[in-house]
């Protein structure tokens, strides 16, 4: 049988054993599986940094990849465990708006883990990384049919995600800055879509001004900020040689401003 | 023939190829194994956290499980390589009291590695972990039979753990804090089953005093201080929605007092 | 068919999915490999921490293992994508210096990527790890050929890199600090075959001296400075039980001498 992928996103860390933990219990489930560590290092409880890592990255794996993301404040409360199919991928998360994301896309549909005999034996209160998803990843991975464990709902039953769209008027978008990452690179939720094509860009941001988009990092000075349209086709203020949250150090509460004429 | 799991545990850091080097040491002798990194982020040194995670995290791997620990401040002396089989898995460590917590488990067996047939072809004075460690752990993935590369020993022969238990009298418990997690969590000394059932406990901690076990984080207000038995049956202090290590900066010093009445 | 092994090295740090999404699209190729993370933490754009770790760590992998390393301040720009064959293995970078290291190997062949089908169907401008790198990697994993995908090029057609060697003279060495690691060991380019055999060495480094080599690292007191050859063959300044960079904060700019007498 062809190996299943699972991947984990997690705000546990790469420090302690939790991560590792799923690992084991997975494969004490199926060793027939490849697990992949998409990041343990998601801000503790930020949840919309997690869907908007699985957003952007979840296309780069192969069909039938189960991602499990695991940011889950209110572990323990009785919200529900979630499973998504979609773009012939499945998505196990905590019913707190990670996966509202999904709600968008095409024939996505949405189901409510109901049958603990797929879970483990023992279910703490506190780690349901562990006790719920895991051992749901691992019975997914070996051919659990859907219907055997989980209740389909409808999308409007989900958890909202308080997600902030852009703001787009005639000839300004007003965006906010969603991720920083290991490069002090700046990731805005202004999506290469959003933008007029062939116009002169002038993206604001405090006090800073940027002329258009540049096509590389090193286009520009040592040091110099710039705005690009990154990998993930998403606006992104960065700096050639340089982290762009020197500056801005309270990015979380910036908005960006995008015109043109 | 059935994969089999080896679990790496080090202080070797994230950072460096140290832990990386270690696969390829394993995957030269056998692909036939799955590897996870239970952590490579041991603070330096600190055999007590190792054993820990170990004593703690072990039961969720499968049967035949190969855990190697690797913290080893005496890595060049004439410290022995200590395997046991415990639980139905084995535990590859240095003789330094980071498995003596398995003399209480039942029916462990303890042996020295004496063939050096099965180490690499050149054993450095400070990377043990690459030279000696690693390849024991594939070839025991392979099958090889323990008798044929150790000895066994007595359990007494072994290093032990200067590991502070907790101190319980009459109505009171006196612990330690062994742990400082991701999340800023404070994980002690103290398990469930040191504790009364049924008891209206207070934990007292420096100038800090909590009222009874919380059974969610999410139960006390943001900010809040609390206790609870984690997901690894130990008592643990945190804040729900901040870290508990900033009230407690000097935790490893504090002890904690537990009454009942 | 037997299991592939592919290492991955970068600058993409362990907090993003950047590296994540490298495994996803090697696993959307093949599930027939085992992937590596050698580390992901080379400290932002230092090609020459990089090729360190290359060049001392590779040979603990087996044959054919297919080493994949993007440090690549230049993406986006022209810089070719190479691809090395030496000892046994195989080497993907960008044409930075990299894999110059690779030129002193006997018998290296050097290839550029020419064929594009090979590659991502969409190439971004700022993460060729993904689109480029991976799947060149994955088909080779498969057995693509290398002359299918590449062209051959010369030694001297490849990037320099400004790698400081050691300079010996009759009864001196002058070399640098290449690398600085988790426990804060200063790892320096001078490697145990610069040095002479049975002399006594004396080795400086701003106002200090060292006498001597040490075998282990407990041989010295606690927080004691001393020099050993490391695991990996190179001269190395560490403390016994503490960190030489808090004797040398400004360690990349430091100079160490070696005397003999």
């Amino acid at each position: 049988m062809q190996k299943r992928i699972i991947t984990l996103t997690t705000d546990f860390g790469n420090r302690d054993g939790y991560a590792g933990v799923m690992h084991g219990v997975i494969l004490s489930r199926t060793t027939n599986v490849i697990i992949v560590d998409l990041t343990h290092e998601i801000p503790p409880q930020n949840i919309f940094a997690a869907a908007f890592l699985l957003e952007t990255h979840s296309a780069y794996f192969p069909v039938s990849t189960i991602h499990v993301a695991v940011v889950d404040p209110d572990v323990g409360s009785d919200r529900a465990v979630l499973l998504a199919a979609a773009a012939g991928q499945f998505f196990l998360a905590p019913d707190n708006g990670l996966l509202a994301f999904l709600k968008s896309w095409p024939n996505t549909r949405f189901f409510r883990a109901t049958d603990e005999n797929f879970w483990q034996a023992k279910i703490s209160r506190t780690f349901h990384g562990r006790d719920i998803f895991a051992p749901l990843a691992a019975h997914l991975a070996e051919g659990l049919k859907i219907e055997h464990a989980f209740s389909e709902i409808n999308a409007d039953e989900l958890a909202a995600m308080n997600q902030q769209q852009p703001v787009i008027t005639g000839n300004e978008i007003h965006g906010v800055f969603v991720y920083c990452d290991h490069f002090g690179n700046l990731i805005t939720n202004i999506h290469r879509e959003h933008l007029p094509a062939d116009m002169k860009l002038t993206i604001s941001c405090g006090l800073h001004k940027i002329s258009g988009l540049s096509q590389t990092y090193s286009v520009k000075k040592h040091g110099e900020l710039l705005a690009i349209i990154n990998s993930f086709d998403h606006l992104e203020i960065a700096v050639n040689n340089g982290r762009a949250d020197t500056y801005f150090p309270t990015y979380a509460k910036e908005t960006i401003t995008i015109t043109w004429s």
